[in-house]
C-alpha cells in the first residue's frame, strides 16, 4: 500500500526541505518522490544533511516542469492546504485521509499523490483545483503554517498508521473496484468540456465567473469510473458536433439499410 | 489543556532543532519549552530561521541542567524512545498519549511533560527510568530514527488532535481526581526507598541488578496519589527506625498519659 502513495513537492526553494521529506519518507516507509520545478538545486549539502540517510529518495526522484506532470497515473490526488479558499474544496483532515486509504488504494491500478505547494504561498487555486480533495493540518489558528518536511511527516504519519492497522486486519469489504479514471484522463476531459462549453456559448473564458472550478469541484468529487468518463465524453463530442452545425446523430430510427 | 504540556528536550546539539521544535510548538498550540542541559548555544540563526516566527518560545523557554529540574512539578511524565530497552516499560502510541490527555490533565494541578533525548543517542536507561511511561512513534524499523523536530510535531499534532475533540465532546465523566504525586515527590520517594532498602540489607548499590529500576517502574506504572505516596514514605521512616535499632513504634496500646 505505502509502495502506491506518491509524495509531490511544487516549487521548493529550499534543498534542507527536500531532505527532510526525504528522511520523513523512509522513517515512514514512503518512497515515491516528485519534484515539480523545484526553485532550488534539489541535491545540495543541506539536502544531505537533512535526509541523514535518506538522500536516496531525492537521487530517485522524478524531476518535472508541471503538476499533470508528477500525478498524471493518480487515481486520487490530495493537495495539502492551509487555507480556505473562495470556492470551498471538498477538506479532509490527517486522520480521514488515513481512513480513507485502504478503499482508495484496493484497485490495483490505484495509485495516491500528496501534493505540497511553496514553502512561501503553497499551492495555487489552479493547483488547487486539479485536487480530489484538500487536506487540512489541524493548527494554531494564529501561526498555521508548518515546515515543509513536518506536514509531510504529519500525513506520511497517518498513512504509516493506516497502513499497520492494515496489516492487523482483514481487508475491508470492499466491492471489486471499476477502475477509476486517473488524472490525466480527467484533465482530458476537463479541457474537452471546457472546448464544449466556449462553442455552445455558455462558457466565456474573458469571464469566466469560476464556472470551470465548480465543474471540477463536482466531477472530481464524483471520483468518475474511466467508463464514466468514456461516456461523459461521448456526450460531449456529440454536443460539439452540434455546435459546428453537423448532423446530429439521430438515436430515434433504426439505421437505415446501405 | 494545552497549555499544562511542556515539551522537555535534553542535550540537543543542532540550534535548528531548537527552532524546529518552537515552530512545530507553537503551530499545534503549545507554548512550554525546558532545555535541559543543551550541547549548543540554544539561540542562533539557525534557530530564528527554522522558528520562522516562533522564537519567542525559546526566548521564554527555561535552561536547566537536569531532568529532574525539568519535570519537578509533572504529574506524568512521559520520554521519546525509539529503541526497546533490556526492561521493558510502559509502552503507549502517540495516539494513546492523545487519548489519556483528558483524564491526565483533569486535576487542576496536573502538568505533563513530554520527554526528548539527544540527536546522536536519545534518552539514557537512566532518564528513560524516571519516566512513568515510554512513547514510541510507529516507524520503518530499518529508519526509524526521526528528526528531533519532527518528533516533537508528531506528539504535538496528537495533543492538539486530543484537545480539538474535548472541546467538541462534553468533558470525560472521570471521578473527581486525587492530586497525583509530582515527579518531584516520587524521585525523594525513591532516593528514600533506596536508602532503607540499603539500611535493611536488602539492596547492594555495587550490585545493583536493575532492582530499583523494578521497582520505579512498578510504582511509576501504579500512578500513586500524594497521599498514598505519603503512607509510603511513613512505612520506609517506620522500617529506618527499625534497621538502626529504633524502638519500634507500638500501635497496639494507646499512648500512656503524659
Amino acid at each position: 500500500m505505502l509502495e502506491r502513495i506518491r509524495i509531490v513537492l511544487i516549487g521548493t526553494s529550499h534543498p534542507g526541505n527536500i531532505g527532510g521529506t526525504a528522511r520523513a519518507m523512509h522513517n515512514m516507509g514512503l518512497a515515491d518522490l516528485a519534484l515539480v520545478a523545484p526553485r532550488c538545486e534539489p541535491l545540495t549539502a543541506d539536502t544531505i544533511s537533512r535526509a541523514s540517510g535518506a538522500d536516496h529518495l531525492v537521487h530517485g526522484a522524478r524531476t518535472v516542469e508541471t503538476l499533470e506532470q508528477a500525478v498524471a497515473d493518480c487515481t486520487l490526488v490530495v493537495g495539502a492546504s492551509a487555507r480556505s479558499r473562495t470556492l470551498p474544496w471538498p477538506m479532509i483532515t490527517p486522520r480521514e485521509l488515513g481512513e480513507r486509504l485502504p478503499k482508495e488504494l484496493a484497485g490495483p491500478e490505484s495509485r495516491i499523490a500528496l501534493v505540497f505547494g511553496r514553502e512561501d504561498s503553497g499551492l495555487s487555486n489552479a493547483e488547487l483545483q486539479r485536487c480530489h480533495a484538500h487536506v487540512h493540518i489541524p493548527a494554531n489558528p494564529d501561526f498555521s503554517s508548518l515546515n515543509l518536511a513536518t506536514a509531510v511527516q504529519v500525513l506520511a504519519y497517518e498513512c504509516r498508521l493506516a497502513w499497520l492497522a492494515q496489516q492487523e486486519s482483514p481487508a475491508p469489504d470492499t466491492e471489486p473496484a471499476q477502475p477509476l479514471a486517473s488524472h490525466e484522463e480527467l484533465e482530458h476531459y476537463f479541457a474537452h468540456l471546457e472546448r464544449t462549453l466556449i462553442a455552445i456559448g455558455f462558457h466565456d473564458p474573458a469571464m469566466p465567473r469560476q464556472l470551470m472550478a465548480r465543474l471540477r469541484r463536482l466531477t472530481l468529487r464524483s471520483r468518475p469510473e474511466r467508463m464514466e468518463l468514456n461516456i461523459l465524453r461521448g456526450i460531449l463530442s456529440a454536443t460539439e458536433k452540434q455546435a459546428n452545425g453537423e448532423t446530429p446523430v439521430d438515436h430515434g430510427e433504426p439505421d437505415p439499410p446501405a
